[in-house]
């Protein structure tokens, strides 16, 4: 589905595969492209941002983390070390250093703490990554049998909503130097406008040559507004999750399909989508299939809002080369704003 | 997907269609074909089944049938004429007579009071379906706006296990005269051999020049006895329940995915196959799939075991055209037969 809706890369949960079905059994397979069969670019998270959700399950040091799977309860424990291992075994083509993701709120000195432990990891990480790429002894012993050598490693920023901070754990990760930065730690409670300040003083000293990639966001606003800052790469559940609950995304806004307006209505979803959905089914239908728990309604409104996002960020990239970025972004953000009939 | 697999017809369930989201509402929206999307045939059955399954939720009279919503409690009745409106609103290709499905087990008296009971259903329900289809008048009354003039109506047999009785209901039907003739109240609790003697006993008196149409079956074995005995089309749940539930359909018998035998297995689900799922995913990764709850896992099953029960019949319409149904019977039930490795 998501090949034919045109995504150019996938995320892949570190956390999730290496609890289930494991790392060694995909390695084994072939790495994670073969196993899933998807041939196009895969994105690995470092499983950090799932074990730090486990707040009760978890006991955090300078090593690592140790945490209870919240599958069986069994004892796992995940470090920087490990996180590669893990990622190596998984083979995905962009792997995230192991980071704290810096709780919010967070005290300035809580937030110094936590910038420099992910500062360590960061090192850690790339040392481990590199020597997983570099010796195969070393990647066989760690159960990595099958070793993609050109695996790209980001460094994650933290830092909370404190901007010094923010710029010290920057320079700090371009010290050791990464293929590519990503900014973590938003996204977990903060007032948007802090979220914003944060994105437009840090994007602002990101290396220009390296992918910049915002973490956990967002709304179509919100990206278009982080693109706007610098940004060139997000995730987000909210297509997916949003699709399962009834809750799709158009030119108009958002637009929720459980609504009895849409009963009768043969309208697509968004008559200015060219996806699949929108030139096939119509409001009333999906509404349906949504009220009659079919598998099919989860489906198609997934569909629609990742073509949703992905047209949207192709929109937003054929405007940046043509020079016409700004005025893209004011027609979708005044598009958004008007809202359903 | 059932358009990918190549289904060249499909069932719809005129009890749930009538219930959630209702025929008008679908005629209005144009007819099944269009608000779902789907351009190739549609076969309606005729709501009794599942009303005959709300056992504690029914009252049987000669008029038809009340019956309480399992989805609200809310009460309805369908009778032969009101079976006709929904399917003559849903604009279905072929609609199935209002039938009584025969409970098992019956006595004598008690099947042969059902049959005549359908047959008189049988008798109003060509009627009223004609009436529909000719008079303009009296389906805009039934708030039928969009007729499909071209609506084959099939008749149901029954008679329970009784084959003089399953005669005498296939005379009277034939009497009545129906594009098609469906064999009704079996795979409802009765053994297997009962089953196949009333299939053998009953196809070799319907008419050459009509489909046969066995209701309710079945299992790849089922069905290829039951075409050896004559019979031409079939409706099953089991190919998508099953595959929800994880048991697939090969060309060497059922596959249970969960088991645990299959973690690591870079097999397809069926080496013979060649549908896409079977094309691209392993058995670890289907079996992952299902573990882990993921939608994917539904999807890419039932679609295996669809395209398996498509391409047994098409591979059972090749071999009668070639002469040779004989052989590829006895070949498909030995390797059915053989098992899993």
């Amino acid at each position: 589905m998501l090949e034919e809706a045109g995504a150019s890369i996938i995320l892949g949960n570190t956390y999730h595969l290496y609890l289930r079905p494991g790392h060694a059994t995909i390695n084994q397979l072939g790495g994670l492209h073969r196993f899933m069969s998807w041939e196009r670019p895969i994105l690995t998270d470092s499983g950090g941002f799932q074990v730090f959700s486990l707040t009760s399950l978890r006991k955090l040091t300078e090593e690592g983390v140790e945490f209870q799977s919240h599958i069986d309860g069994s004892t796992h424990f995940l470090s920087p070390e490990k996180s590669m291992e893990i990622q190596a075994a998984l083979g995905s083509d962009i792997v995230m250093a192991f980071d704290e993701c810096t709780p919010f709120p967070a005290t300035r000195e809580e937030a110094l703490a936590s910038l420099e432990l992910t500062e360590r990891w960061a090192r850690r990480s790339k040392q481990r990554l590199l020597e997983l790429h570099s010796e195969p002894p070393a990647a066989e012993q760690a159960g990595v049998r099958i070793v993609n050598q050109t695996q790209a490693l980001f460094g994650i920023n933290q830092g909370s909503t404190f901007l010094d901070l923010r710029k010290r754990s920057l320079e700090g990760l371009v010290e050791i130097g990464f293929d590519g930065y990503a900014i973590g730690g938003l996204s977990v409670g903060e007032q948007k406008s802090a979220m914003f300040e944060v994105v437009s003083h840090i994007a602002s000293f990101m290396p220009d040559n390296r992918p910049r990639y915002l973490m956990g966001v967002g709304t179509p606003e919100d990206i278009v507004e982080a693109v706007a800052l610098g940004v060139d790469m997000f995730d987000c559940v909210m297509p997916t999750r949003n699709a399962r609950n009834g809750q799709l995304f158009t030119s108009r806004g958002k637009l929720n399909i459980k609504n009895s307006r849409y009963k009768d209505d043969p309208e697509p979803i968004d008559e200015a989508c060219q996806c699949k959905v929108c030139s096939r089914y119509s409001r009333a239908y999906l509404r349906h299939l949504y009220l009659s728990d079919e598998i099919l309604g989860s489906v198609l409104t997934s569909l629609h809002n990742v073509s949703f996002y992905l047209d949207t960020m192709g929109a937003i990239r054929q405007s940046i080369l043509l020079g016409t970025f700004n005025e893209f972004r004011n027609s979708f953000l005044s598009g958004l704003a008007r809202g359903q009939d």
